[in-house]
């Protein structure tokens, strides 16, 4: 095994990321850090400053502390790592990473899916309104989005079985039922909420989104277009999305991300009052973006990336309007993005957008075509950003397998 | 204190009804009954069969046992109370209903509202969409729902924040942002979710219902019209929404309403097969409506009698179709009918459609008028039901205050 402790300057998980997750080995659950391909057993180190809610099998007891002690955590840990002097005593501590399982990090609890971005939005607007605005009138006045099921949201890995449902093309007579044959995948990024719970009435503006928002995941929002297609006027999307929801096991912090952060593309009109940003000491804006780079993968073919920093609205924005009706969170939250769509073509999140609507069908490395999923294919996203130093944060990867529909 | 035991035979809370709640005395929170005026402390009871899960601070225990330890309980709780040797002994176990303090039941899983009121949603059509059809080409083909936001649901009593946000009138070049001023109520049935969690892509079907539909509360989906009139196209409600949910403390067992199922008041045309119903021992179908009655109190005034014996859509259908597409269900998870309008004018389940969007004010008994809630108002919905042998089955009530928007 070569030494943990020495990785190259770009590894995606040295030093300057430090995600958590919680993996399983030899019997236990337990919230782990990652140094490279090992799995960094927190809680076993001795004076380990969080010890018990790293013990548990789930990380909603650290979710529920405060930014203070997610930087003490990082501030420890990363001491911790980079002393010559510990590594030889802290190598006890690390397992690697094919001895684990990894595990659905956190117990969801209200998920809402977002819809921030432009490209993406305009792309299903052309696609499904050819002949109105792409845009909803709404659309750039506030960040538009809907309560997903958290109860169906899934670790990477977990097989997706197709769903079925009601479907009605224009021509049909009458809805049909059985499995969805549009079945299509939205490459997002998720946010985790931590800190504590908030009060009824009381809103978290933009600048207070950093006390709140722990970290990201990829997060994958399987779509029956079909399904979604009949059922979702008057009141969204409601099966066609909620059969699951996959999200990686690494959550990487927010912390991890601040010299991701980057400057919207630009909003017009200006938002609301509150949901504008302010400026911050570095001379950014609390309503910032992420520089993060997508990798989208069907059946090992890089078919897209999208790229986040094109995304309208910030995170701290989607966050501030959540709550601007009173509206309470608390750890454990989950909000996705909504689609990543960049402008051009090879930076679509979606299959729909990919093979516009199955009109350009998207040819795959070993020849066959696709527009929509088929029993048995993978997806596979991937995601990394930029760190301090020329480093790389890489967030892992979130994928899932089709399984056929359930007879 | 008269005889606890002595009630008289249409009293809401007799023998034939039994409902749980979680209730606060002295300084511990636990799961009660009620007979009467009276919350019977179940854990303390000698011989209890579920007393650890009685003994918790919410029903989750409870509400993931099975449907045969929920009938037991019953059939205990039943002969014992009726046990007129047992009377003495067990008047130390009940406490005065006012000496104690209600608290939110359960934690609330998943939150699911549906749209079940053919009336409701025909008003609702005609309202916002005159020169359409008013129902959806959708709505008699499948259950219309979206998930709601679980965080936010309180209990009865609860006081209610106005919320703000945006909203945007036809005429107005750009939203503005302030308090709503078009907040209304939803007077709607919640059932409680109960059971084993289910398996991804294994249905529960209509005639399954049984086994995951533990009872039933009152549930007042508070809504800010102005606010979801903008937000809502294309994603469906939000924050017009998700500032508050009200439930009543008592969840009433399915199992007590056995006598009050009826057939529902048709179905046409009839729904693909996973929602029929089907034929059950005793000549109804698993498929079945229930035969309950609300009264909407505004101010102390009666402004509505809703019948819920109206609805299109039975429990059991919903349940289905929100798991048809493979995803779970687990214990704690909640749905709501959506309002519940009955064909007459005085049947209607909210103040949109009482007060024709504000065309045709409501008069309140001090001879003021609303078209919605103003601060201060105070709404309370209460419902029974038919039980066996002349008996009622009460749902208690379920009531919120408004105070003014947080500055």
């Amino acid at each position: 095994m070569s030494d943990p402790f020495d990785l190259p300057a770009a590894h995606p998980f040295g030093i300057h990321n430090l995600p958590y997750a919680v993996f399983e080995h030899d019997g236990t659950s337990r919230v782990g850090s990652r140094l490279g391909d090992h799995v960094v057993d927190l809680c076993s180190i001795p004076g380990a400053p969080y010890a018990d809610a790293w013990a548990q099998p789930s990380l909603d007891a650290f979710l529920a502390l405060t930014l203070a002690d997610w930087r003490h955590a990082r501030a420890w840990l990363q001491e911790l790592l980079s002393d010559r002097e510990e590594q030889p005593a802290l190598a006890g501590h690390l397992i690697a990473l094919d001895e684990v399982t990894l595990r659905l990090p956190f117990t969801v609890g209200d998920y809402v899916d977002f819809y921030a971005s432009e490209h993406h939005a305009t792309n299903v607007g052309r696609i499904f309104r050819p002949d109105g605005e792409a845009l909803t009138p709404n659309w750039k006045h506030l960040p538009i989005g809907y309560h997903g099921r958290s109860g169906t949201v899934v670790v990477s890995g977990t097989e997706i079985i197709r769903p079925c449902g009601q479907r009605k093309a224009p021509s049909d007579p009458a809805p049909v039922f059985g499995p969805s044959i549009r079945l299509d995948i939205e490459a997002e990024l998720g946010f985790v909420v931590g800190g504590s719970p908030t009060t009824l009435g009381r809103p978290v503006s933009v600048g207070e989104s950093d006390e709140h928002l722990f970290g990201v995941v990829l997060l994958n929002d399987w779509s029956a277009r079909d399904i979604q297609a009949w059922e979702y006027v008057p009141l969204g999307p409601f099966l066609g999305k909620s059969f699951a929801t996959s999200i990686s096991p690494w959550v990487v912090t927010m912390e991890a991300l601040r010299a991701a952060r980057v400057a919207l593309p630009g909003q017009d009109p200006e938002p609301l009052p509150y949901l504008r940003g302010e400026p911050t000491a570095d001379g950014a804006t609390t309503a910032y973006g992420l520089d993060i780079d997508y990798d989208v993968e069907w059946n090992g073919t890089l078919v897209s990336r999208p790229p986040y920093r094109t995304m309208y609205w910030s995170p701290a924005q989607m966050l501030a309007h959540m709550t601007v009706n009173g509206a309470t969170i608390a750890p454990g939250d989950l909000f996705g993005s909504g689609t990543i769509s960049g402008p051009e073509r090879d930076q679509r999140g979606s299959f729909l957008e990919l093979s516009w609507s199955g009109q350009e069908p998207v040819t795959l490395s070993d020849g066959s075509t696709r527009s929509f999923l088929e029993d048995g294919d993978t997806v596979t996203l991937r995601a990394s950003a930029p760190g301090p130093d020329g480093s790389v944060i890489g967030l892992g990867e979130c994928t899932g397998r089709i399984r056929p529909a359930t007879p």
